[in-house]
């Protein structure tokens, strides 16, 4: 698989690949032989060769369903703890997003398996997850969810319509304690997943949006950015008991 | 050092050490020989053992200081894409709750160092390190922060008042392209952060403030909560360029 | 009826009956002969006698069921026009604050009629609109809102459980392409709401929340209130068509 | 002046000239002789005639500078009290949508006395004045604000940057336990602000940013909108003390 790095300025940031001459919006960049730490000019402009981080090779996934925004996702590692080792359902797919975050978590002691019925989110995941370089981690299956066969699970998110009718199946899939999540934009989708959790006898832990404002300053006027994103998407959070 | 188990009800769920008699507010718990899955009643109520989650270990920690909420400290994965093998400075520890996020995200491949001159705070932190049996990835250092020695760090995490009389040193001891997150309640300390970062030719990469609702719903009446936690903290994210 | 002035100093406000001499938490005060523009000094506090505004006297009110805070019930001058003149239903009354803020903004040239049902509410908005001198605009019964006999207004306003059985009539006692507003803390009574007034083609205008953050700045640092009030109610704003 | 009457169906609303025939986005639309609650059919469409409220005329009104939204507008009402018969200053004018919202406010036994620099402005928000008939509660000036000389006033309005330059001088022209109030997107503003009402000795009341979020809900489907206006304004509110 092509490696990248990221070239870094007071104001940009470029993936670029390793050892390639290529034309960026920025002209044309050759990285061969370069190395992290080696500075670039480009246009008058100093950048700084780096390891790329996960928000970097993000923007280089391709997109194919609405993804869920890292303040979202960033959420199961504030409320269930979900860490290294963790075994992790995720449906569906979509780009894939959700995966790379779980893959990135779990590491090669923990699984992620997802299911994507769709074959062009199939496909667009699966160039993702190979850019990540997670295949040895996040394992995709081109099939519905409601097929799922995996047992004994730390996590299983739902980020699909209709969830609610899997809710009994995943709670029979889960360890002990673990966790539940089920991610949509829409109030319906908790209540009927709230109603289901109940019936299953889970325990609930939170049902919570996660509101974020990115602020700016320059020059002297601190503000926080007058348009932006107002909402994204539920998170319900419960346990198996029984 | 001690060992535990969560129980978990519909309701409830409680913390307990393994393989002890304890007394809980739900009265007298045995744990002798109880295995993860196994199912205990207490007063009616049905708890099934399971493996502890690390919220549920965070509600045992011992607290002195402030400390930073899990939806903000989230945000470092979010938008860092902090991850295994990081090396990463947390200052100060307070009562430790980022150095152990920090340090089940980075893991043994990685490194936590902390700092924290009050006493009292360290000896809470420390504990409370001990209690997560992150010995060996989060070192804590009972001196002040501005001696800090660390050099080529992934991520520097400042959160004490006047932070910003160390930016430049922070930012000459991390990697090029890595991280600097400077958290605080105030809006002024996010100022001057801001523009010490911008002199030292820093990437700044957002200033954020994540607000979190939580969400009932009993008995078809669905709403945010009433009243609750409207304000935390910002946080300004930077790279090392030059 | 009782006047008022209230006293303001640069850290407080006490609202003080005229020409008595009352005991307040700062002492003795004798309100004999002070006039509009006076200073009074209480335990070396420098306050001005001032015509007391509306939220003054609303610091008198008695409280008796929750209320509709201000935030939200400006937001029907905001979005419906509410103005001088206006024909107003309010139902229930509850402590009677949505009928001293709607009587203060229709005026004499208007109307508002207010129905509650339950006499010790009835009895404590009743005392309410007294206080604010509001009788010739505000007219309270102690009845059920659902034997409501106006006709030809200009605005309903519903804050009480399982509205939407009221709002065919609702809407049939109103001008045309005049408002009817829904107010209520949980989501699912919007949505029966939503439901009827769609079944009786209105014109749905909005479906708002209005969230308030009180800031804080003192000797250099400013934030936002770290807690306060999270939700109040969600409000639905139709206007009759046929 | 023109007169308007508002067409209004369940799906659209659409503000006419009375006794006209004119062309809207809908087709050709004769209003000769329409009544109060006439109906119309235009592309198979029923529309009931309305008289215009406040939010339809806004609709129609130009446009030059950036407005105070009604969200924000409306917190004078819900924070001061603001009602009929206050002696108003408003500076800037901007497009006039505050003296608007004032004027309807105020009234006829109200004053509103609003001050524009630019002739641009100046000229739309006359403009927007005539087209309220609000000719006789809103006086506008083309001068600069650091000129005025009312006095005796009960709110003054500040929104033009370096406000706290002009506060010294706003509480001595206003009543006792009257009102300042200063609106601003930026914090240093209302810093600023705050320092100057401090050394005034005037008794801030508070500073609050107001959020709005509108939901949308269609066939089962309900959430708040994905994006939107995060952010416009904070505003200061202080009363005269001495």
């Amino acid at each position: 698989m092509q490696e990248f790095v990221v070239l870094i300025s007071e104001k940009k940031s470029i993936l670029a690949p390793k050892n390639k001459v290529f034309t960026s919006k920025y002209g044309k960049i050759d990285t061969a032989g370069v190395k992290i730490g080696d500075c670039i000019t480009l246009k008058d402009e100093i950048f700084v060769v780096a390891e790329p981080s996960t928000p970097d090779l993000l923007k280089k996934c391709r997109r194919g369903a609405q993804i869920v925004m890292p303040k979202d996702a960033a959420q199961l590692v504030a409320i269930t703890g979900l860490s290294r080792g963790w075994r992790c359902l995720d449906a569906g797919s979509g780009s894939g997003f959700m995966s790379l975050f779980l893959g990135i978590i779990v590491g090669r002691q923990g699984q992620v398996i997802t299911y994507e019925k769709r074959a062009d989110f199939f496909s667009i995941a699966k160039k993702n997850i190979e850019l990540f370089k997670l295949d040895r981690v996040v394992a995709i299956k081109n099939q519905d969810v409601t097929e799922f066969r995996e047992r004994n699970l730390d996590l299983i998110f739902f980020d699909f319509k209709d969830s609610s009718i899997l809710i009994k199946k995943a709670k029979s899939r889960l360890k002990p304690g673990r966790w539940l999540v089920v991610y949509s934009p829409h109030i319906e989708s908790q209540l009927s997943a709230l109603a289901e959790m109940r019936d299953n006898k889970m325990h609930i832990s939170a049902t919570v949006e996660t509101i974020q404002r990115f602020w700016k300053s320059n020059f002297g006027y601190t503000h926080p950015e007058p348009s932006g994103i107002m909402h994204t998407g539920f998170m319900t959070f419960a346990r198996k008991v029984l």
